[in-house]
């Protein structure tokens, strides 16, 4: 389905933008490691090619150009641990919800926090594989699932807990969807690399420190599954992206208090096979960046 | 900020799509009532034209192209009948959820009922006032917020309550996405024709039958301040569209028992100064558009 093996997207140095197919040192498998890749031409979602020609990397950028990429799904209580630890049941179908495309952003952006979010407690991280739809589909069996699937991210589902939940009147959108709260990358890898997307180790660390340590094996509702699932009745486009919840450590749950992400933390989300995006709290700019 | 009246977006008797600025005969204001169009030129959200070229309408679609969408906001107990029929407090705050911009289509289209929807009980209408973004705008101050509104439809908030509720495991866009469960139109009023948008009456009619009828003075949270509350720290885009929630009278709310919409139902939403969406319940062609 694909031609290329880790999608980026990256500010060269010669001040282009370009997407590209990265280049990792041998026994390297973190995309935020490259320092080069051969760019690739025409449309991701279209006829395109892998050239020959290598630009070196000043700055990765979110993997998906913003008008390539229209809705985000994303999936709460996906890990059994993590519903137990928000105190709330394990659910009986995949729990959907939405952030706009505008709350996504790159690998090592700032997460901006706007006064409205710096009100009460409750700035939290939520480390999630992301599954990226390569072509339209709609109701895809679970057995074909994956093949509608370009590749897989790493991204941070940042959330205001005062916001999502009492302020937000029930509906968890609110505290999830403020511009640049959906950083993720450091790129795409072809599912053609990852035969097994149930199978990999996933991490934050809060300032350099463990706080969520899991494995995709513990997904309640598979990335097939859930696809089959969100595609009954429901066209899926290329481009959609699926954030496929979090596991347990989430600073709402942590004892014996709760850990919320002050000015200036730095969090690191990392997926087995994908690699790191690393995003700054970022208090003092809380503009748009419109 | 336009230089239509009444955009439509139209399949013509020649066979073509276009857009183009409504026709209507002198003391009629209902769109759906439009024979002719002036057609319009150029990028909608960009530099266009309203030309003197007259276009016979064949069937009015949903008034912006599927491209010039990307994100649906929809507000949840906006009017405090309808939050009491449902059982569920007051909002302090705008209650924020999210359709897919697949779940949009136009003011006579079908509206598809996929098996899954056809489970259980609770297909329901809810007829809304639209506000359409014209500028991209973040943190705008309520006073000036209804400069950026392009103008205003009227749109079918279709809603199965099993998957809205139980099911969706307390977040409603599960049982609200479907493809076509957000018809929209017949056309886009611009905002210079109409100034006060929270004085106009609201209906929707079952079969025929009365069963919302409301004004949208009774919203909670008007059009100003919502677009004021959304934006904060969130970037609005050209074509974003605000469902802004539907009054007292939906199905689920009735006396003696609820009303759920049965196969060939015809489904009549209503603004006052816009016109009307009719869609008929289709259970039997539940196959996505795809």
């Amino acid at each position: 389905m694909t031609s290329f093996s880790r999608l980026v997207r990256f500010l060269a140095k010669d001040g282009r933008t370009y997407y590209g197919d990265a280049i990792l040192p041998r026994g390297v498998s973190d995309i935020s490691k490259a320092k080069q890749a051969k760019i690739i031409q025409g449309q991701i979602f279209g006829k395109h090619e892998v050239t020959d020609q290598i630009a070196d990397i000043r700055l990765l950028l979110a993997p998906l150009s913003p008008e390539d990429v229209k809705t985000v799904r994303c999936l709460g209580l996906n890990y059994e641990q993590h519903a137990k630890e928000s105190n709330m049941p394990i659910p009986k179908y995949p729990v959907l919800f939405y952030k706009p495309a505008t709350s996504l952003s790159g690998p090592t952006d700032p997460i901006p926090v706007h006064p409205l979010a710096q009100e009460g407690t409750g700035l939290d991280y939520e480390c999630e594989l992301v599954a990226v739809i390569g072509k339209a589909c709609a109701d895809v069996p679970e057995s074909k699932a994956l093949d509608y699937v370009l590749g897989y991210a790493v991204g941070n589902d940042v959330s205001h807990r005062d916001w999502q939940l009492a302020r937000g009147g029930s509906q968890w959108s609110l505290g999830k969807g403020f511009d640049g709260w959906a950083p993720y990358g450091p790129g795409i890898v072809s599912s053609s690399l990852i035969k097994d997307p149930q199978s990999l180790r996933i991490q934050t660390r809060l300032n350099g420190k463990i706080v969520q340590d899991s494995s995709t094996k513990d997904m309640i509702f598979g990335i097939a599954k859930t696809i089959a699932f969100l595609s009954q009745g429901t066209t899926l486009l290329p481009g959609d992206l699926i954030f496929t919840g979090t596991p347990q450590g989430v600073g709402m749950g942590r004892k014996p208090q709760p850990v919320w992400l002050k000015d200036g933390d730095v969090v690191d989300v990392e997926l087995e096979g994908v690699g790191i995006c690393s995003n700054k709290v970022d208090f003092t700019n809380p503009k748009s960046k419109l």
